[in-house]
């Protein structure tokens, strides 16, 4: 591939989309909202404040344990309102569709968006449909675009990191990621490995309840924790140190990451998400989340230390220290 | 093909994608916004009126006269949120990209994006890039949603037509779908055959400024004239009859038409929109249309006449009448 081909990688949330963005798309889609790059635009419209987001999905395989393509769509879009502090309210879909797909595998995606939109308290109100010939695209791809409106009493965005904050996640990482991986690949192994895909609308609610004041909230899909973690360092210009032992793995995820040679940290969730609060707030927080029933395995994973540089550290289990690094290169593609 | 399988027609903007829509979207996405079918959703958010739509665009080829993709992709949102009677304002693009396209036509693309998003007054503010193997995708395809404020005096809806309201065009019309056509095919005509691809904001506002009143808007993409037609004489339970003599199409794709059999009315455009005012400012709009310059070829194409049975006629030229028929099967597929 030459230099100027678009590779898998500018598709995977590390390193080579990041400079895709800043390199061409901000260059080009310049205005104050856009370079915020929070996960949701947050914009102004008489007077209130709107969130406002998009996402395209082209998962493979479009089924798989724990959800399909169409739950997937209608949960990445509401966390990413979600996550800005909002609450969700309105959706677009749109379908780009292969001929020859099967109707009733279309009607069972629109039937999970319908049944998920049901439980996150979302309307899905505006859509459109395109068909390609055989062979022009894989299936099915879909388009979902949030509206949300932000709560007054809210400030989340990647760059309140703040030294002393706490940093916490809703559950077990990696679920997603290896449920397609494994399923892609045809490869078996034991034990519950399902993607924890989840809207997290109605927990990101009651956390808001009781702490108002959460500097940063992300979910952690592409990438994985760690492209998030390092985002919000390098927003925040702070560091943080994560405790490998607080962080919560399936023992059965382990195992696959352990056999592929895989960091669950780098791994894609869809339910899963990095909250920061000043430390104060921390029990608090973290004894609601663990209420919810998408956060009974949440866990303290870390702290934003001071910083001159930027990064996230961890401590491992075995006593050292390591550096963990945006990811680069290709991740598994087609993950979301 | 099976009855189980989706197919190119189910895409086009006819009778097939209408079957799919009421048959399983709506099924599943009920509620009382999508149910009306405005080709922007209008929603109420904090007390404000809001219009909401969403288009992918899978357009081949990406680059043709008159455009790309990307500025296909501004224009044709803007323009479902313009003729919900909206001032557009914000939009999102999420590509999805094929393993190995070209960086510089993806430059070209986004360059293309941001002029027309300037030119029409709009601010891209949100975005999503993915990236599928090679073979997966048919180079580019994007998807924009948009969000514009409803004006509070317009009340603009395709179940609005009366008896006796006007219908106008802003000018010639199939320019779009026969230069596609033309280049898809490598079919070489002579003379000027350019997509009509543009933004409608500026002239429906000019509009509005005149005459608050108009009835119903809608730009004529997939389908052409005839399917916008039909839709709004349905809608408003109305019939509507056309005169053939008072309907602008260039020589140009007249020949092409003629040659290949086709009619004007159901080829899409990218520029063009229908009109149904009241007759007392039927020369008013019009006049004010043609001193746009997206609309000096304005014509009045017909008028709105008491109905059973919810029809499109025309008069012919040579002093027939027959009945334009909703489109049906599968016209030029990725017109858009």
């Amino acid at each position: 591939m030459s230099d100027n081909q678009i590779l898998l990688s500018h598709g995977s949330g590390g390193k080579q989309t990041n400079s895709l963005i800043s390199d061409l798309f901000l260059k080009y889609f310049n205005n104050s909202i856009i370079s915020e790059m929070n996960d949701a635009a947050q914009l102004t419209l008489e007077g209130n404040k709107i969130a406002f987001t998009t996402d395209s999905f082209v998962v493979n395989p479009i089924f798989f344990n724990g959800g399909n393509i169409g739950k997937l769509a209608v949960c990445g879009t509401v966390n990413d309102i979600a996550v800005s502090g909002a609450k969700p309210l309105f959706l677009s879909s749109a379908f780009i569709i292969e001929e020859g797909f099967e109707k009733d595998k279309l009607e069972e995606i629109v039937k999970a968006m319908a049944e998920e939109a049901e439980k996150a308290g979302i309307k899905i109100v505006a859509g459109d449909t395109k068909v390609v010939e055989k062979g022009s695209a894989d299936g099915i791809f879909i388009n979902t675009t949030g509206i949300g409106t932000i709560r007054d009493n809210v400030n989340i965005k990647a760059c309140n990191a703040m030294p002393g904050d706490v940093v916490i996640v809703n559950g077990t990482l990696g679920d997603h990621g290896i449920t397609i991986m494994c399923e892609r690949n045809g490869l078996g192994f034991d034990g519950d490995i399902k993607s924890d895909c989840a809207s997290l609308n109605g927990l990101i609610e009651s956390m808001l309840e009781v702490c108002p004041s959460i500097h940063v909230l992300r979910d952690a899909t592409r990438g994985g924790v760690a492209a998030v973690l390092n985002e919000i360092a390098e927003a925040s210009n702070v560091s943080i140190r994560l405790r490998e032992k607080s962080i919560p793995v399936k023992n059965e995820i382990l195992g696959v990451c352990e056999f592929l040679g895989l960091d669950p940290l780098y791994i894609a969730n869809e339910g899963k998400l990095c909250v920061f609060v000043p430390e104060e707030y921390a029990d608090e927080v973290l004894e609601i989340m663990k209420k919810h029933p998408l956060g009974t395995d949440s866990s303290i994973i870390g702290k934003v230390v001071e910083s001159g540089n930027s990064k996230v550290y961890i401590d491992t289990v075995v006593g050292g220290q390591r550096i963990v690094d945006m990811p680069s290169g290709q991740q598994l593609p087609r993950i979301c």
